[in-house]
């Protein structure tokens, strides 16, 4: 909870819950519109929220923004919020049902006028959806600037941000919470789980997922860093004697994700959210169009025709991520010439240092790609705004598809080329070796540690400041500071990068793990710091982000599903090529393709039987789903029959 | 509708609708007790149905049975019916819901008191659920029958026919509307689609979709057979030239069944059942267990674990199964030695009678396959049966699964065989050729011709019978006799055998139609046949069948889906194996394998992607779901909000 709460425009007092920050030359009559819309009345079109201007600081210079906004909410409009957002909630019968204000007593965590039934990261959620839905209605333009357009049904709040009249809009912290947490999460000396129910609370369902993940992808890996360990002591240079490796690769990423899905869906359902979504997804605030009717909902909302998507994507988007590819192409081809001249250096002159060199090309090449990975990134994360995409989900189904390719080919053609067209497994160990190791460093560099390191920089000149004036004695620092603090912070950009590098390294365990067995040891130990680094920057180098109320993990556990389909047919090409097998077929080559191919076939089809006889979704909670269901079914009839239609 | 309506117990007319035919020496005591459970009260667990034994016919003899009964209802109890099954009609606003007796007025073919609303076979329906669900109360035993056990929640019916004292059940057929039907359908000369929903409205949903993807089938298969045909007159001996017709077969097979789903989801919208049955599926009649509680209704209904089953599906189906494919293997061994027997003795001794011989192998062949089809088909019915599924879905998952595997192995092994163990593209024609006619012959035969003729023996009997009374002037038939007669005919067992050959036609036509390209003409004129037969043996040979209202065909378009991966691959290797593309890879066999594989891979991931792209349902109907979904769970809110808990 805050320390202080603010007096609204009517004289009761509210607790903060969201900040906007405005620009500092932000018009009077902007600001006074914009705050008359948040609070006007929900019939005449307003938000029905309270708000108010973040007084001065104690360190009052001329620098700071004055143009800073609380925005709160009574109890009784959350709650409406929360109902209109459909909610899931435990009952008092320990089934989860969408919340309604005028069953709240039916629900288990609520009592008197409800106070902390909606944890804050809800609230937070609500209001953000309350301001993200405010609509223009007959304004031509937000007053006092005339070419920041407005029509009927536009989101008041986006057209203020690509103005740059509303700079950010960002959830606060609750300290007292963060510190329980960030001591049962990463303080304390560790053998327990992650407490994915306390991040859940805090920080909403996306995160708690994510780190849900990481921590089963984690354990999951540990069987193959044991497998891999004494592969490593014993057989470094037996790198043919992979077969075994291979092998348990092949089934063990095919049931380590039917597992995870029925595990994402118990938590899902205890955390209200497995049945939510799909009916009431809105469209995101980004998306732009004419004013219409929603034809499910009946709702006016912008209308943005398909046709001219699907132009943008196949005419615009995919002819330029194929010219990335040919680019990354054209780069790889660099790293071999580069290989190659590397090597007959060290040919020419074998020195401790020529040797050194050797490593140098593989090096510069995995800086190059992370490099082409951050700048494709942007590039990606523009042209699929521009996509104008309805749906957040729409809108990141295509951002990652764009993204996950690029990143598979940048990352993994140079493996595919030294495995199967150079077929040298000496140098694939190497490369693998040299490609994960600088990509864990980068990639653990530029999460935590650097922006760790700025935002010290900014706290600690804040707190000079503050301790500069010393007015307070308390240790917490005043709402006002801790405000100011916070809109300083670094914004977290959502869980992609996270997903994005977990990708990766599943890739690198389950492609060619088997020439380099030590890969899953490296894996898991940077999956043990990851966890306290995530869970680092999330406490205390980013601002709070919204809660994500997401049931799964989405077009990941596509993408993940994707990679291991195509681990089986690498890991059957190498157990084909390794001179194990090919001992068995000394006399023909062709007969020992076509048992590969027939192998790997019914592997395959294999795992394609095992996706159906592993059930996605607990027996138990199918039937509590079932029961839902089958409740809503009944009440609609009896909605029907009480309606005049 | 019937010309003749029967006198309830009560005084009142009703329309009689289901037959049920008990046992001639059955004990007055059963006839008494099972017609009051027929007759009483719901609140009292009865079906709270009209119910009255049928008079003696004109031509009274000793031998006709006097137990039997017609059964109706009145309009009002089979609206309720239709409302507790969850029947969706339309409203109207245009859209489909849920029918509900309350709403009636918003529907739109709803007038007066509901006339003409249901259809006939929808009252069927109604009633065959009444009849099912009928279970026992207290009853240890049927009156006067001391071996057959009841217990609570048991189903009446079905220990009735288990015990063999019920003999059947049947609705009965209206013959105005059969003359309508079979008019449009198959007497006029047809430049016209099939009548579908007339069809739908007669025999239900499942039937009519049956017919709608036999005709979608055959249209789909007509640019094949139009390209089939030059390729037969103008390259019969250069079979090496299939690899266009190879690859048009790849892409062909792909998107129909892609096609087919947005047609079938659009067809079952209309029809009302696309968004029913998830939600409203009860156990199957012929499911027992212990009574307990349904955890998603609450309803009460017999329990069985499902541990029980898995160990019935793995330790005996499972291995029964494998033993009927070894067994099929076997008997192919045995063919292959007759065909190199008959081969043998034409070497010796060229006569055209030895030539003759030469086909004798696959004739037999073919009708063994088609007799091991038979006999596997009542083991599997007895097995699924026995492995006690709850759902009627998963019952038919079953038993389809256990038919395929043994029907596509023994159906295809052989042609595999010959294709890529001895690659004698000659005897794989002249085998496919041989086994496609010959088991679209014996299937006709089987299907139609001997039931009719069957059914023509019995007809002009009772026919003549009546003639020679002559008691009647009229043309049609008294109502007494009308229902005699339909319960002489045979009982139709459902879409099953017309999908399983379908099946097998769709895998002689994608799997191997390049090297046989007339296979799709014969496929085509078969289909076309077929409609008639099917259509025929429908209107005149069959009881009329209860309605299945299915919202797809189910698990066949899974096993369509499989088959088309299959078809993948073998088209891949034949094209591999075309001296064609040999000759691009002259010195390098290994080569040639290589990149058949890889093009193999790119053509299944592209098929993947295209299943992704297509959507299984048009965007105006998920519109209209999720409008449906959006309300369901709107009122399932207002609901929790008025109701206690």
């Amino acid at each position: 909870m805050l320390q202080e709460s603010s007096v609204d425009s009517s004289g009761s007092r509210f607790a903060p819950l969201v900040v906007l920050e405005l620009a500092s030359d932000t018009k009077e009559e902007a600001i006074a519109w914009l705050l008359s819309r948040i609070r006007d009345w929900q019939q005449n079109g307003g938000a029905e929220l309270l708000v108010e201007q973040l007084g001065p600081g104690i360190g009052v210079e001329e620098k700071e923004n004055p143009n800073m906004f609380l925005v709160g909410a009574s109890m009784q409009r959350l709650l409406c919020g929360a109902e209109d957002l459909g909610l899931f909630k435990e009952c008092t019968d320990g089934s989860m049902r969408a919340f309604t204000f005028a069953s709240k007593h039916n629900f288990k965590d609520f009592k008197g006028d409800g106070d902390g039934f909606l944890s804050m990261a809800e609230c937070q959620y609500v209001i953000k959806h309350e301001l993200d839905t405010l609509r223009a209605k007959e304004e031509t333009n937000v007053p006092g600037y005339s070419h920041a357009k407005l029509y009927p049904g536009k989101s008041i709040i986006r057209r203020l941000l690509s103005k740059g009249i509303l700079i950010q809009m960002f959830p606060l912290h609750e300290n007292e919470e963060l510190k329980r947490l960030s001591f049962s999460w990463y303080k304390k000396v560790k053998v327990s789980l992650q407490p994915l129910d306390d991040i859940r609370h805090y920080y909403g369902e996306g995160q708690a997922l994510y780190f849900g993940f990481l921590e089963y992808f984690t354990f999951a890996l540990v069987p193959m860093a044991l497998i891999g360990v004494p592969y490593y002591l014993f057989d470094w240079e037996d790198y043919d004697k992979y077969v075994v490796f291979a092998v348990f690769n092949l089934i063990w990423c095919t049931v380590i994700l039917e597992l995870w899905k029925r595990r994402s869906a118990s938590l899902a359902y205890y955390w209200g959210t497995l049945c939510r979504k799909k009916a009431f997804e809105e469209p995101r605030p980004g998306f732009h169009g004419v004013l219409g009717h929603n034809p499910v909902t009946g709702r006016a909302e912008p209308i943005y025709p398909t046709s001219k998507r699907h132009l943008r994507v196949y005419l615009v988007s995919l002819p330029f991520v194929l010219l990335c590819l040919y680019l990354s192409l054209y780069i790889m081809m660099i790293y071999f010439q580069m290989e190659g001249w590397a090597l007959s250096i060290y040919d020419e002159n074998p020195t401790f240092w020529t040797h050194i060199l050797l490593f140098i090309p593989s090096i510069i090449y995995a800086v190059v790609i992370e490099a082409m990975n951050l700048i494709y990134r942007y590039a990606a994360e523009f042209l699929t705004e521009w996509e104008n995409h309805r749906l957040e989900s729409s809108y990141q189904n295509h951002l990652v598809l764009k993204v996950l390719v690029f990143n598979f080919f940048n990352c993994f053609a140079s493996l595919f080329y030294i495995a199967f067209v150079m077929q040298d497994m000496e140098l694939l160990r190497q490369s693998l070796a040299t490609l994960l190791i600088t990509s864990q460093i980068l990639n653990q560099f530029m999460e935590a540690f650097l922006p760790y390191w700025l935002q010290r920089r900014r706290n600690k000149k804040m707190i000079r400041k503050i301790q500069k004036r010393r007015l307070y004695e308390e240790k917490e620092l005043p709402l006002v500071e801790q405000v100011r603090l916070e809109a300083d912070m670094s914004t977290y950009l959502g869980t992609f990068d996270d997903y994005l590098e977990l990708f990766l390294l599943f890739g690198y365990v389950s492609l060619f793990s088997c020439v380099f067995p030590l890969a899953a040891v490296l894996v898991v130990l940077n999956n043990i710091t990851e966890v306290y680094s995530d869970a680092f920057k999330m406490c205390r180098v980013f601002k709070r982000p919204f809660a994500d109320p997401a049931a799964n993990i989405g077009v990941w556990q596509l993408a993940f599903e994707a990679m291991s389909v195509i681990a089986v047919v690498t890991n059957c090409a190498l157990i084909g090529m390794s001179p194990q097998v090919r001992s068995y077929f000394p006399e023909s080559e062709t007969q020992l393709i076509l048992c590969t191919v027939a192998a790997e076939h019914v592997l395959l089809g294999f795992k394609f039987i095992l996706t159906f006889l592993i059930q996605d979704v607990p027996k138990h909670i199918q039937d509590k789903l079932a029961r839902l269901e089958f409740e809503s079914l009944e009440a609609l009839k009896k909605k029907v029959s009480t309606s005049t239609l």
